[in-house]
């Protein structure tokens, strides 16, 4: 273990991690998505999940699960395999439940929207009863992928990630945080509203997605409690600077519709803050974020560092 | 033990078996459904699960839990109540699963009905996005209920119980199913391919709320495969009866519009087989569900055998 934590370290190139980690998940997302289902619904499904995607939310589990397993000593090697799974399979978990949201988000009774990852949407490709079913059989596979029968992961972790998994995405999460958003159109928020609403909607599953990681790489209580301050900062700065983008940049880059917040005037953190405050919200959570790994007592999170600039840095 | 296995035995009362469960079952889902979302998703969800339906899933559940229970002995008695909570979560998660399909069957890209129980579908009442939202919610939700943190139910069994449930909920299961009848409409199918059909369909969730009970319940290998069985040929059986109950039934006593599958151009048992023949199918499928329970070897499945009666003998 180095004295000066290696997060720190800005030697770090994230490249090549990220391109290693996401060959994984495409590859292990292709070999589960859909198989088993029939015919049209696996089609849908598999189109609605592969190619394309920034893969934030599995290289948030990978990242906590390595930053987690950092700090242990002497694990027995089958173990080790057995957890290396887990964090596998709930990268993908997580995948397929935001992938899920996007799904039913688009519909016309939602967004209507046509357009995501510059692709035609789910229902305008396969109609919109077949999106609903890819939708709700995609949140269904989440659960599915996460409890395997023939494995060694232990049951406690699989229960675990299904807990953990289950409340990011339900009424207390991100389905919560959409009920709220659809509530809102027109309404005039707080910030501290507009910060509760945020938390739900796309916070709680990027912080799920890190204390699953943390789970899978048996984060000490005092790690696990970084982590879950490192997800909270890094998931509220993913939403500001996503409302900031929706501004100033254009539909070509973002590969969805660009400006649709302010012309369905939902509030967002720059109609509320202003553009310069908005992304001066931004660095501030970037900032906690990484105070939060710094006292994490990790000896790498070199990774999760990363992730969180790449969130407060990307330009879609 | 009594030598005769009481499911032979005709003196048994399913009267007060059932209000009992109801009552329990009845209260839970009220205590738990939708308490932390947010106002209008939580009384969406609420709309869509209480004070509705015949809870058959979640009699199974708790039958097929006390069936496998009766051949246990000298178990612990604080291990038998972290079973009976494991038991009731699985009996209302079963019954989420369930609503939640309905709500989301129910809105004007799949059957478009506006009637449901009697009253107006969840669509109807909250309009089409929070019906989308508080299904997928409901669906997140069954999977919480099954991981309680704080709870004494083994981790083995909540991993076992969230298998079962992702499973037959998916697309190897009820969704899967739903595709097929939605690529079915106006499609001649063979018997094979509309029993493979129901079996996903409505099959797969009420042979695993079995399964999920008798999990509950730590059946043997035996009594696994034999109550297997008899969710099988009941699953079917309630489907054969659901579409002589769509002919010879009307809307009032159904508590939804009759006709509709024919009017649809559906596939159903009774345009393939014949009224008659349909009939007798059904009760050929009762006579398969009371042998599994005979070669079960599980001292008391009466409820079991009373729920399958139930099933075949149903108006509604």
């Amino acid at each position: 273990m180095s004295a000066v934590p290696m997060h720190l370290n800005s030697a770090f190139d994230t490249g090549p991690w990220s391109r290693n980690h996401l060959a994984r998940v495409e590859q292990a997302l292709s070999q589960w998505v859909g198989v088993d289902a029939p015919a049209g619904l696996g089609d849908a499904m598999r189109y609605a999940v592969l190619d394309g995607g920034k893969r934030l939310r599995p290289l948030l589990v990978l990242a906590a699960h390595e930053a987690a397993r950092s700090a242990a000593e002497n694990a027995d090697a089958a173990a080790q395999r057995a957890m290396d799974d887990a964090a596998l399979r709930a990268a993908c978990a997580v995948e397929l439940i935001h992938a899920y949201s996007l799904v039913h988000d688009d519909m016309p009774c939602m967004d209507n929207d046509v357009l995501r990852r510059g692709k035609p949407t789910v229902h305008v490709q396969f109609g919109e009863a077949a999106a609903l079913l890819a939708g709700d059989a995609l949140q269904a596979f989440a659960f599915e992928l996460l409890t395997p029968g023939d494995s060694d992961i232990p049951a406690a972790a699989q229960a675990a990630l299904c807990r953990l998994l289950a409340r990011a995405a339900g009424s207390a999460g991100m389905a919560g945080g959409q009920a709220i958003d659809l509530a809102s159109v027109g309404v005039a928020l707080t910030e501290d509203q507009l910060r509760r609403m945020h938390l739900l909607k796309t916070g709680a599953l990027l912080q799920g997605s890190v204390l699953m990681g943390a789970v899978c790489g048996q984060a000490s209580p005092t790690a696990y409690q970084a982590l879950s301050d490192y997800g909270a900062a890094m998931g509220l700065a993913f939403q500001v600077v996503d409302d900031i983008l929706d501004v100033v940049a254009d539909s070509a880059t973002l590969g969805k519709t660009a400006g649709k917040d302010a012309a369905a005037d939902k509030p967002t953190y720059v109609s509320l803050l202003g553009l310069q405050q908005a992304q001066a919200y931004a660095q501030d959570l970037l900032t906690q974020a990484h105070a939060a790994l710094a006292r994490s007592g990790l000896p790498d999170a070199r990774p999760l560092a990363a992730l969180a600039d790449m969130v407060v840095q990307r330009s879609y």
